[in-house]
């Protein structure tokens, strides 16, 4: 069967996820009718699974609010081994080389998965296992901030398949990995 | 009159213009056919002056090729005082703060400009003085190079307003300055 990783992502013109203080209140500046997802549950429909990193698992327990996916959440932590338990039987934590965890996570029955959180992102380009990047540009250019991008053993090339512009304003651009 | 900066530059996905290496042959690894200049005789269309840094303006010349641009040149340089005699009357090199040398290009009678040149971009834009971006992105992660953008006083807020796919596989997307 075959496996798909990848990211669905939003960032500044300048490639930045967060600004130089760690604020994201810039991603939603540019207000979008109710209801615009901006293609989120489109893409969540082919998913099977979500991969993130502890820092993003952790960010998304402080908002407080219910527990936002519908789809089995793989969290991936050497430090942490805990998780709420409320979030039994939808949260695992993992760890190890990410060849492993992958195939655990396929051999659960999750072919399809997204990648989510700026170092497990970074982290799966570094060893060349993202085979699609959505990344939807809020139109600010923040001149500093945590890179969406980050430094590669070999360049990677891609194919720029789609484009569409939301609210005469964000650009939503779709790569997929030319193997 | 009314005025326009314009920049029109390809990039890398992970916004780089130049590889750590300095080179940029991957700019042109998409294969385009004959005659695809992917908008560059439209933009140039609109423009009725080009600006650029000396770096870009030595880089141009050491090609060793005809002039290629048909429309008035001006080198921004401290250094620089000369230019090849068969180019007089086409380049002239101005240097002081940029909204001086605006002025005294617009004295000249010309107002849309393209501002060329990584340096020259970056200089424009910590001082506020670009109006419309558009990027052709190369789709490939290089991992490390030379950024097209750079630090800021503060942020700027565009709109991304037009996006289009050329090869299925190369992405230009336009944002014009939110003022």
């Amino acid at each position: 069967m075959s496996t798909k990783n990848s990211v669905f992502i939003a960032c500044s013109m300048d490639g930045f996820i967060a600004d130089a203080e760690g604020n994201i209140d810039w991603l939603h500046k540019i207000p979008v009718p109710e209801g615009e997802d901006l293609g989120y549950a489109q893409f969540m429909d082919g998913i099977e699974a979500i991969v993130m990193g502890r820092v993003t698992f952790e960010t998304v327990l402080s908002f407080g609010i219910k527990w936002p996916y519908e789809k089995p959440v793989y969290v991936l932590s050497t430090q942490r081994k805990d998780i709420p338990r409320e979030l039994e039987g939808q949260v695992k934590i993992l760890h190890g080389p990410l060849k492993t965890v992958l195939r655990q996570i396929h051999s659960e029955g999750h072919q399809k998965l997204y990648i989510d959180g700026g170092t497990t992102i970074q982290n799966f380009l570094a060893e060349d296992l993202i085979d699609e990047l959505i990344i939807t540009t809020i139109p600010i250019l923040l001149g500093a901030g945590t890179a969406l991008f980050g430094p590669l053993k070999n360049p990677l090339d891609f194919h720029g398949v789609e484009s569409k512009v939301y609210q005469q304003a964000i650009i939503q651009n779709r790569y997929l990995r030319k193997r």
